[in-house]
């Protein structure tokens, strides 16, 4: 450590690993004939965005208008909000607003949803969202036509369907749910035709699915946090350590026996810790100590037999489990190669949840 | 939902409760006859612990040195910074300047951190941190006097030990947790005596055991979600429906049999989930609602068979599992009474986790 090196803990960008990460995953969508669209909710950074449109993608997917407004005003010019927006009240207004600065795609699951919708964007392009298993919003497949039927009827442009095969998170997931994306996106395709609509995409695509998605049944993925990659992605198996373009640097600042106490707490890292998880995060170069608790500003780790901690006051990385809330806690983020800090990022859409 | 509202989500601010619990806690701590100094991480916005001050609170605690900067240019001049500080490099410098303009104590778990602390704040005052059963960071309290004579040795000023009793957390714990932290700090009062020091200082308290503190034993508490509380607070038995001082403001925007999905995920509400919780928050006005899951901008609620569940578009109100990571979501609270907005307040401290 030199005397200048910024207090920790901060979040640091591997930018070598991270462009490689981008050209990693331009290709595989090149390779596989799927056109890509990164949810940019990872990132959060619009210029990030604007390299991955330079790669190849389509445009970028977001989740709320807050982040579209954002990133349209740093210059991205294709978003699809993959989220059934509710456009009542302001933020109908805003969506009018946004629809005239940029080529706006939203998702939509109700026949309510797309009447709102259709009074704050006449006309606009909607994709269905259909559950391939992970039960959050979206409507089963056999009903995709219902919904495209109603929206239609509201003048909505019906043009496809989309998916999150969320459940493809976990050790052994991950053909599983590429296979239930493909069978749910290909229903809602046979649905969408025999009630008469034209079905030019058919999205789904989380990272961990993103390399095994099915020609010719996916046209389009939206994976995000393979930019940086995580914990839960190496964890998964959709990464390895050399892939991991983003951790939190912390100081060893308490220690005793094999446990030692490091200043990254809930508050840099995030606390997501899905119950497969081997714990809160993982140390980028200790890969067999355990991060066993979170609170705030503590991450207890347990070194194993054979390894001894690290010294008080010695600097450790750490890996986050879900890099997409840890960079939702950073105002900006430090980056460089090799640990040398060469330029810093700023996360213009931090909080961005309206 | 008047058109102007503001979109959700966002963390609104119930001002009448959070006087009521602010009033209710220096009340708590004037007939214990206990020292309150209140963990301002919970709420990091300085006005408010220049409130608690009037309220009689000596002095405010803190876990960073940011923090600490931060509530010190908002007029904050009695800070104990409760954590086991590591104050090397630029850090180092950073405490020598705060120490110029606050009176500051300190908290010191080892020989090492005592000695990088005296380099830094010559003359400092410390407090042992001592572990009662949370098993974070802290020494055995029969290890406090090595720690003490350690510090001593490097000029620092021991004015006694402090604890954190976290296993206070969840149904049932509180009472066992109050006994374990008078029992530690008492035993840590004797061995710092028998090390010849003169014990100013046992400060315990979190808010789940603020008011079951040993009188004569504990000198000083330092709850912090006491201020607007949580459904960690409620689920402990801590604190009641109508002293829910803050909630996130959320619109329906999926809606499939009994279940809902609301847009207030995990980047307003936190992730923060212990296992004995019912869930990942309560339902203000729906306490037999169960929030099943949360992703990023979606929490998933279902309502039991006898309650329908809320239409698409309205809004529901979500009281997050902990509040003083929910509050370190977001650039500003919205406060009022009665869910209608009268002001907002800047969380200047959001995110100062250096």
């Amino acid at each position: 450590m030199t005397p200048d090196e910024p207090d920790t803990p901060y979040l640091f960008v591997d930018a070598a690993v991270t462009e490689r990460n981008l050209e990693t995953m331009a290709a595989t969508a090149r390779e596989l004939g799927i056109a890509l669209r990164p949810h940019a909710k990872t990132h959060k950074c619009p210029p990030l965005g604007l390299r991955q449109v330079e790669l190849g993608a389509v445009g970028l997917t977001l989740a709320t208008v807050a982040e579209a407004e954002i990133f349209a005003d740093g210059g991205c010019r294709d978003i699809f909000l993959a989220y059934p927006v509710w456009a009542g009240g302001r933020r109908g207004r805003r969506l009018t607003a946004l629809a005239e600065r940029v080529r706006l795609r939203l998702g939509v699951d109700s026949a309510e949803s797309a009447a709102v919708l259709a009074a704050a964007v006449p006309g606009a392009e909607v994709l269905v969202e259909v559950d391939s298993g992970h039960h959050r919003s979206g409507v089963p497949p056999r009903e995709a036509g219902a919904v495209a039927l109603a929206a239609s009827r509201h003048g909505l442009r019906v043009i496809g369907a989309f998916t999150f095969p969320g459940h493809g998170y976990g050790p052994g997931n991950r053909s599983r749910a590429a296979v239930d994306e493909a069978d749910t996106l290909a229903e809602a395709d046979r649905v969408l035709r025999e009630a008469g609509f034209e079905v030019e995409v058919r999205s789904g695509g989380s990272t961990p699915t993103a390399a095994l998605s099915a020609r010719g049944t996916v046209t389009e993925i939206r994976p995000g946090s393979y930019v940086f990659n995580d914990a839960q992605q190496l964890e998964t198996g959709s990464c390895d350590w050399s892939d991991i373009g983003l951790y939190a640097v912390s100081t060893v600042v308490s220690r005793r026996g094999r446990q030692v106490i490091l200043d990254s707490g809930n508050k840099i890292l995030g606390a997501d810790r899905p119950q497969w998880a081997t714990g809160h995060g993982r140390l980028l170069h200790h890969p067999d100590a355990r991060v066993t608790a979170l609170s705030e500003h503590h991450a207890t780790v347990v070194f194993p037999p054979d390894e001894p901690p690290p010294e008080l006051g010695s600097r450790v990385s750490v890996v986050p489990n879900h890099v997409c809330t840890a960079v939702n806690l950073v105002d900006e983020l430090l980056v460089g190669t090799a640990g040398t800090i060469q330029d810093r990022w700023p996360v213009r859409a931090r909080g961005a949840n309206a």
